[in-house]
């Protein structure tokens, strides 16, 4: 399955992916999904909102009983330069579990399906997990339909550009209704299974967090000829605050990055007039989150009076904590073993915005460098395999009582 | 002629000029000269280089004896969202004072030219004064065919485009050779002649200047997951140099900027693998200005270190120091009157690049804001009525002898 999906979307030079929601690279990795699909006898269906299912035992989802189904899978979709395994893992695991099931010789007594969730990261329209936002009714069309990407495409266009008919999207409460389970794997963004030794991990819970959009405004000048104390010089002040943000997250234990940033006008010998930074913080705990959100924003706020600069901020999103149900934990950890370690994350997910809506649960699998989103993204190949047979014994836990 | 000129390039919403050259605005902005040189009755030339020519008492600078010609003019193009009167104040004003000159029925007894020479700012190609280095030798051919826009054109294709055959670039000593005096009238980019109370000034010498790109390579991953221990988080590195070559600036009382930034993934969620910053550094003296950029590079050197950050800097242009003539400058100050002020200017200008083929001098017109190369600059209507006398006083001074 790896050899099919490696090369898509794959940039030359970076060697990263660059698998956009509705692009071209996106199509070939749903139509990779669908033939994977259809391969193993599978029911294939889209949902209104352009998420990807491949049912076992039922031909949709309206041939099954409320709270009935087990549902794997993950996304396909990419930040831009990401890796091979965010989002893909989850995908090859759940076709490969099947797979490992179907040669114990299983029986099924319950529906099964398998999923791509669409736009999970929001690379081109600045909103991560649009599909299962969609689907859980945490977006709502209107909002939906304001979303461009950095060429003012709308989402709805890019949808009907793709095939996908955009006034179906909006909640979908009768799909989830069937949904007795989700189990999402993934392969960890950080390096806890490596420091602990383990192969295979549970997750907790996902850390608040939220991107706030810093808008410095200045004054464009001649950067030969103005003296310096009769500049407004928004780069200063911008500075300053990215240095702020590591200090206050220093302090707290928490994580705050500055990671994209637009200029105006962006020339060598030009002091902008616009300076546009994009905050990302994450906590264990929204009280920690808080503190550290609110101490970046008044040094913001200090520096930017001290050079003369017009501050605005803005909070583009917010997550709160997310819990995953501590039944569906607890079944996991009954069937892996009591001693599979279970950890928190600091990354979003589709399961956390399902977990508003169904019972449930991730799986991660160890990363031995912790990178992620980066071309330099790593699993090794056994703990893969761990990770598969660990998602099978999940779903022959949970399916085939 | 304003009227005519300012709508050009014009951004509708910015109310900035983005007169990029080789461009629809730069050609609309080249096909206003042609027509002001027609008017006229003067002998209209576009040299090899692209820069234009409008001849008073010759009809192309073959017919001029060896330092005979007296010329004057400026730039039309503009850095993005750029002032109106950054260049074209001094392509306005010599039309301007030609016309007071015959106004005052003046006999000019050697040939005079009005210029506007192409590609100053270098805002499209990343370096400044093409068409005037071209022509005095000081970028080759070879060099000049390798600059690329933000799109990957060439030089030579956008010349192409715009109808000017780019085989013909390269130096133009035997043109050179006929100029006795250039003049070029700006106005000043910076507050000098606010504070002095004076309408007109005369250049001194331009600030060596230069343009260095610092490259900081960190390593792309995953802004939530990330513990700040394992980061490599270029942005950071980058703060840190910006603050402190606004403080080696302050504490050799140069100028020194980051104006223009370019990060990749770019991405909200990313920790980048890449800032690239672009630093502008200038003062009065070279070894002032050694110190600055020698101070700012080792404290990005350390800064990086302690990221786990690689450097690279590459030193993109340098331009010495540049004294205009002292006896053509003395000449305009007996001209003008010996109480005009004489004042030194951190901004490079075709001017400059001349003065190391010809004669070259420079009116500065006051700018009550200093603010240049913003749609803020200004100047007010009888400072510019002002500089055109001045030039007009001037050219009659070196011409009508």
């Amino acid at each position: 399955m790896w050899a099919e999906l490696r090369p898509i979307g794959r940039d030359g030079g970076t060697r990263g992916y660059r698998r956009y929601a509705w692009t071209g690279a996106d199509q070939d990795c749903r139509a990779w999904f669908r033939a994977q699909a259809e391969a193993r006898g599978l029911a294939y269906e889209v949902d209104r909102n352009g998420n990807q299912w491949a049912w076992l035992g039922a031909a949709t989802y309206e041939d099954v009983a409320a709270g009935e189904a087990v549902v794997t899978g993950s996304h396909l979709d990419s930040v831009p330069d990401g890796g091979a395994f965010d989002g893909p893992l989850g995908v090859v695991s759940a076709f490969a579990a099947l797979d490992e099931l179907r040669g114990r010789g299983a029986e099924f007594t319950r529906p099964l399906a398998i999923t791509n969730f669409g736009d999970e990261e929001g690379a081109r329209f600045g909103l991560a997990c649009v599909g299962s936002r969609l689907t859980a009714g945490q977006l709502t069309k209107e909002k939906a339909y304001e979303l461009r990407d950095a060429d003012g495409i709308t989402l709805p266009q890019a949808m009907e550009a793709a095939g996908h008919d955009p006034d179906a999207i909006g909640a979908d409460p009768e799909r989830l209704a069937r949904i007795g389970a989700f189990v999402e794997l993934h392969v960890e963004q950080g390096r806890a299974l490596d420091l602990s030794g383990d192969r295979v991990g549970i997750a907790s819970a996902i850390w608040p967090h939220g991107r706030w959009r810093y808008d410095f405004h200045g004054e464009a000048n001649h950067a030969g000829t103005t003296r310096l104390v009769d500049r407004r010089d928004p780069m200063l002040a911008y500075a300053e605050t990215v240095l702020a943000a590591r200090r206050e997250a220093e302090l707290a234990g928490a994580v705050a990055t500055f990671g994209k940033i637009s200029v105006e006008p962006n020339g060598v010998n030009a002091i902008p007039s616009l300076v546009r930074g994009w905050l990302d913080a994450r906590a264990a705990d929204e009280a920690t989150l808080d503190q550290v959100v609110d101490g970046i924003r008044k040094a913001a706020g200090e520096h930017a009076d001290r050079h003369g600069i017009d501050l605005g901020v803005t909070r583009e999103s917010f997550t709160p904590v997310v819990e995953f149900q501590h039944a569906l934990r607890d079944e996991l950890a009954r069937i892996l073993g009591e001693r599979t370690p279970v950890l928190g994350t600091g990354a979003g997910h589709d399961a956390g915005i399902l977990s508003a809506s169904v019972p449930t649960a991730m799986l991660f699998v160890r990363n031995p460098t912790g990178v992620s989103h980066s071309p330099a993204e790593y699993a090794a190949e056994d703990d893969c395999a761990a990770g598969v047979l660990a998602l099978a014994d999940v779903l022959e836990g949970l399916a085939c009582r």
